[in-house]
């Protein structure tokens, strides 16, 4: 553990208990910067903790602004919302957004690029209305997972190798960063979603799969991944694994 | 004009020319502010103007990070990318992004929540791909925009009207921001895209019509309104008024 960064003790991240969702990339810049958190809602509920507590944090204006959706970061009197600004703010605490702040404005564009892939996968599951199931939007899954893996996806990747760093270094340079860990948790989503689309179009983006090898292996992430906070990937996540949306 | 604050003599706005779009949150950020700027793509191709000029920026380096999408920002050796990140750090520059630094993180909440409102709006007439037409999608846009007008578009205005500000203040406090200005386009865009049912759900959320009022009544803002700069909204744009995703 780094020293306390946290007013009020630990960091507390509300986000849904059971996947990994947005609240994936706050989790992996709380783990790699080896900062104490809670995750407040897999506590037991008579401990504060499941479901109730995100749906505490949405109703509550609690101190500071309220936030429409989870994850919520607590830290002390901060309340913050909207998975870009917890990472921005919590990875600068930590030394992990940037040297200087030219690589901090790259940094919060890259970050919002990757949260824009995150969309569009989510949307291939549900592009019609994510309070529909999956089955009652099935064909229009189908085709818009057609038009992801095909169009989107090659584009996406093509753009992202264009600024992935050659020769063992990061996004921003010489220093590891969130958007590194954000890139990490975005191919890991795509293998785990679309297997056969990614394995086609592996071969376009070799720099951005190495950043996603040296994050893996980065010690707090690698212990991270092997302990039972790292939840598995699953269907009721952002990044979903539909046979047949993986063409 | 205030001050001259761009390095390089005046901002340069890149962005798609004949639509108001995401670019136009930046639009309004530079005339609050009496920047000075020029909407490069709007110049005759003959003065390095036109679409080409999109896509000359979507390709190349030029210094710093390349962006994915439009819209970008040039000012001297900053060039931008992701609309959130131009609108704060100009916002900045020009005293419309809080007054401290809770502030400016309200903000940044702010305007990404906007943002995601726009992405929603939008992908009701686009649920399938970006890449289709509107006509080969309008069956799953017809429940799409049903989804977003009955479910999501009262949530939406029930959060921003927690939110908004009583009695003849802004959103961030007695100063207004870059995310009033935000809310004025969010409002206006779904009162063209959905009249009937903004019509329908426009009690829920007086307070944050009173902040769009008042950012019209903006001197900079209104004058700007009353401009051939101000393009009118259309159907190329993220807000489109088909009558039958109206419901």
């Amino acid at each position: 553990m780094v020293e306390q960064h946290s007013e009020g003790g630990r960091y507390e991240l509300v986000y849904w208990p059971f996947l990994q969702g947005r609240g994936e990339f706050v989790r992996l810049v709380l783990e790699d910067a080896g900062a104490p958190y809670v995750d407040v809602a897999r506590l037991p509920q008579s401990q504060g903790g499941g479901v109730q507590a995100v749906l505490d944090m949405r109703r509550d204006a609690a101190p500071g602004l309220r936030a429409f959706a989870p994850p919520y970061l607590r830290a002390g009197d901060v309340v913050l919302g909207q998975t870009a600004v917890i990472c921005d703010w919590l990875a600068a605490r930590h030394g992990l957004a940037g040297a200087n702040e030219v690589q901090r404005l790259a940094a919060r564009q890259l970050m919002l690029t990757i949260l824009d892939v995150v969309d569009e996968a989510h949307d291939t599951h549900h592009p019609v209305a994510s309070s529909l199931y999956f089955e009652d939007q099935r064909d229009a899954a189908i085709a818009a997972a057609r038009a992801f893996t095909r169009e989107r996806l090659p584009e996406w990747l093509d753009y992202f190798e264009t600024i992935a760093p050659r020769g063992g270094h990061w996004l921003l340079g010489d220093r590891a960063s969130y958007v590194d860990l954000a890139l990490f948790q975005l191919v890991e989503g795509l293998e785990y979603a679309f297997p056969a689309a990614m394995a086609r179009h592996a071969s376009r983006a070799p720099a951005v799969l190495a950043v996603r090898d040296r994050v893996r292996a980065r010690p707090r992430i690698a212990s991270y991944l092997d302990s039972p906070r790292r939840l598995p990937f699953n269907e009721d996540g952002v990044f979903r694994h539909y046979p047949e949306l993986d063409c």
